[in-house]
């Protein structure tokens, strides 16, 4: 009999060194199972691009051992690449009520809900996958019904946080299961992936219930509208934003798309508490008195078609802002989002609003761990191996540094990329090699077929415009029939350039007339002679360099 | 005799409702002076835009009544525009020394040095403009010799801050100048115009010299190359890592053009105190043990083209980042700026740097007045009149609320936008209409002649790029004579995608055939045919919509 070789391999396909597209796939022997499947937003030079997702190329070559993808929670860098992965590998999904309910939506949307077998499982529940068990544990982060895994191995455990924080008054009185994660420290675990996100920050974050206590406060004194901008997801921000309003007599309406759709989801499925008769439609607002209504809305980020952009703007169609309405933003910039909802701040406070924001007052919470709670969960599970998760390059090296101040040896905690494996045996673990990894650009419906030349030319339009060139030469004796025309787009505003537009024609008339003495046929070369001759003149003339697209038609 | 009309006009040019750009002008009878002549930096949207200058029309329309321009310190914020200005009206301008030390390397770049009248004002001193007399005081930021301006007029005293903050222990030992703003506010101050960036936070901002001790703390440890990374203009926060090195026994090397720049004005006019043999050329810090060698270098905001980014993507080519450098970013990310500055922390970490910055260390201290230094401003100062400056719409609205919680009476406030102006007469004030104003791109040697529609275009080259037809039809009888021929940009991959380029050009084909066949001849419908037919196409395969530009020839 063949010996079993004693190893898992943990194949990170996305999530490390980025802040998104979460992904981590777990492989013993003939079995592989999946946690989590999130897209990320695309970096500023990613002109063009909608969302990122991971290159699942690794899952795809090996889809007949994929067992499943278990789910830690419902945000997008968890979910969001599940269409796209689901119409590659066909695998069942596995995740708590809520956290299904919102993939639900989203299947439906690319109308693959039907198809893709989903099971939903209870926090404390465990399901078998191959010779995987997954164990669901509460924990508690910015959405409802957040877990993280226990996986058990014949190698021994593995626990993977997912996003978390440690919040010991949450809204749903259920805090994170500590009794069972020291538990399972105690019995011993092999291996930890914890979230880096807030590991660069001291303390302990601060409970959601203390945002309540604020809105508590906020609503007490207000005399005019109330409308809450938060991320639409974060249910049990929701819930106390309807506890204040219910508190204090206001009627509630909800705008936004991703808000009305979530509000309803967690409605539905038990998960948000509304009184009855407290919803009012938003085109009903009107007939209330205005410090007896609460607007929950969309837009926290800034986002420039969401429902709060488009009231900052006096672009919504159904809510004005109002001198003295008072707009509470109820969350924190995202990375690369601050000048956006500055923005909108701005033309809030413009338009007479009275604007709460987290520079202000405390309207906000995270929804990850700081540094005193990341020891904590370190010390409950007692981990032999630790890889940090969730985080850019500078997060992990932190975590990584915070592991070793508690005492780990700095050979048990790897540190590595997306795509890099790590192979963990009962009494060893090492890197062993790379898988493909990657970022898939999605832009309309396209996935994976804008690469770096388009992504390069979309940089170097956006910069410095182009122009055209167009000739027609004769076939008979290549002799320039007509042209050049030059079109120019995004370059000099032409109306008010027509000299340098007619000196331009001359330069490229001047090429092609030396071309022709010389008897230069080739369109190449002609090409190369009209672009070279104009881009010289442009930029003496201008410092700038628009991309040059000459074209030769034969008559 | 005709009367004069007691009154003078406040007109701001720019830095209201925006960060950067800060110009303020005032107007008394037959007399204007200019208080600062700033640029700004382009917002995401404008596309391929270098700077950014205030419209300076007014001041061109009344040239002959410009008496000067007096700045209030040398930062780009503040002096940016001069080169541009100044070759359109030709006024003298003044400033402390190290102010026209740097305002001097800017017009020698633009071939303006000698024709510019400059001089140089201590403060404490006044300067006679016309019926305006500027006095100079002397104020704390994050650059040395920063002045407030007291400016006498007819009707009563002005106070312009500047940028400020209240540092009762600078580096070169010269606090803000306490004592003369007192006096001022005793005697009775007619308006007060005030730094509004930190209004947003409470307390005060720490002293410069907070950040010397945490230096002092970093390099007594450190047993390899440290590396600090700061504004170049920030000659104390430089002086103090001068200091730091000195004490522990270290070279300095400098990197960076305009860290070069500045560190030579600085010495050169007393600024800077650098102990003799202490600075070595970058090509020769190999030659000194890693633990005897500090780099100044720029690139704090992780700007793409600095030193410091250089270095952290390996292309620096005179440094190169080892295992256990100390890179020290003495910075705070300025709005816009976190994912360029958090780029290069991953960067450097990958490459083994241990690196120390905001998040980690007090290695940052602002140059902006906190809530209580404000209000400390405000209440030596009295004024009769307040109008914020340099600041968004919400610094200008809660630096309005500061000056009412004071006992400010709400109509003596003026939160006013670029171009509206103020009207200050002995016993009263009023907002009395606009002069032009706005933002002037300047884009290579093109100073305005890029607006929205070249910028529209931009964008939407740089989402979805764009799709050129060519067409010839035949003098004759409009025939098509060749093509069409579609070359495409910034779309899809072109190898990858021949079919839906085939496809693209029988739809165009048969659009073409259409407008035959119903003898349609004119070129305008002939182009709206091919576009209209071809962006549906498009959107239909791709969800995307390139820029499609139809061109026909006549042959």
């Amino acid at each position: 009999m063949v010996r079993k070789p004693e190893k898992i391999k943990v194949i990170p396909l996305g999530g490390l060194n980025e802040i998104g597209k979460n992904m981590m796939a777990f492989e013993y022997m003939d079995d592989i199972i999946v946690v989590d499947c999130g897209m990320s937003f695309p970096e500023d030079e990613m002109l063009g691009i909608d969302i990122v997702i991971p290159d699942i190329t690794y899952l795809i070559k090996n889809k007949d051992k994929v067992r499943g993808i278990v789910l830690t929670h419902g945000h997008e860098d968890h979910i969001g690449a599940l269409p796209y992965v689901l119409k590659k590998i066909d695998v069942p999904i596995y995740g708590t009520k809520l956290t299904l309910g919102l993939v639900e939506n989203k299947l439906k949307e690319h109308k693959l809900s039907s198809s893709v077998h989903k099971e939903v499982v209870k926090p404390g529940n465990v399901i078998k996958l191959g010779e995987f068990e997954v164990e669901f544990i509460k924990t508690s982060h910015s959405i409802a019904d957040a877990v993280c895994f226990a996986i058990n191995t014949p190698l021994g455990t593995i626990v993977h946080t997912g996003d978390f924080k440690i919040d010991y008054t949450p809204i749903d009185g259920e805090p994170i299961d500590l009794h069972r994660l020291a538990e399972l420290g105690k019995k011993g675990v092999l291996l930890l992936l914890a979230d880096s996100t807030n590991v660069e920050r001291q303390g302990y974050t601060m409970s959601e219930k203390t945002v309540g206590v604020t809105f508590e406060n906020i609503f007490r004194n207000a005399t005019q509208r109330i409308i809450v901008a938060t991320f639409a997801s974060n249910v049990h921000r929701v819930q106390q934003i309807v506890d204040a309003a219910y508190k204090f007599n206001r009627k509630i309406s909800v705008s936004g798309r991703s808000m009305v759709n979530v509000v309803n989801v967690a409605m539905e499925l038990g998960y948000l508490n509304v009184p009855e008769d407290i919803l009012i439609d938003i085109n009903d607002i009107k007939k209330y008195p205005d410090n007896e209504v609460v607007v929950i809305t969309t837009g926290s980020q800034g986002e420039p078609m969401s429902a709060l952009s488009r009231m900052a703007s006096g672009e919504h169609r159904k809510l004005e802002i109002q001198q003295g309405d008072m707009v509470i933003i109820s969350a924190t910039p995202i990375p690369g989002n601050e000048k956006t909802v500055s923005r909108v701040i701005n033309q809030l406070f413009e338009k007479g609003a009275n604007v709460i924001y987290e520079a202000l007052a405390d309207v906000h919470v995270s929804g990850h761990a700081c540094q005193e709670e990341l020891k904590l969960m370190h010390s409950l599970i007692k981990p032999k191996y630790f890889i940090p998760v969730h985080g850019e390059y500078r997060h992990l090296k932190q975590h990584a540094k915070l592991a070793e101040n508690l005492g780990m040896p700095s050979d048990h905690i790897f540190t590595i990329e997306n795509g890099q494996c790590v192979e963990i045996a009962k009494e060893s673990a090492k890197i062993c090699g790379n898988v493909q990894s990657g970022k898939i650009l999605v832009d309309g419906l396209g996935v994976g077929d804008v690469g770096n030349i388009v992504l390069r030319d979309r940089k170097h339009l956006s910069e410095d415009g182009l122009m055209v060139v167009v000739v027609t030469i004769t076939k008979e004796n290549g002799q320039v029939a007509s042209g050049p025309d030059i079109i120019s787009r995004g370059f000099v505003y032409v109306r008010e350039s027509e000299v340098l537009m007619d000196e331009a024609r001359t330069v490229v008339r001047n090429a092609l007339q030396v071309c022709q003495t010389n008897g230069v046929r080739e369109w190449a070369t002609l090409k190369s002679a009209i672009r070279d001759s104009l881009k010289g003149f442009l930029y003496e003339k201008t410092k700038r360099s628009p991309m040059i697209l000459p074209i030769i038609m034969e008559v």
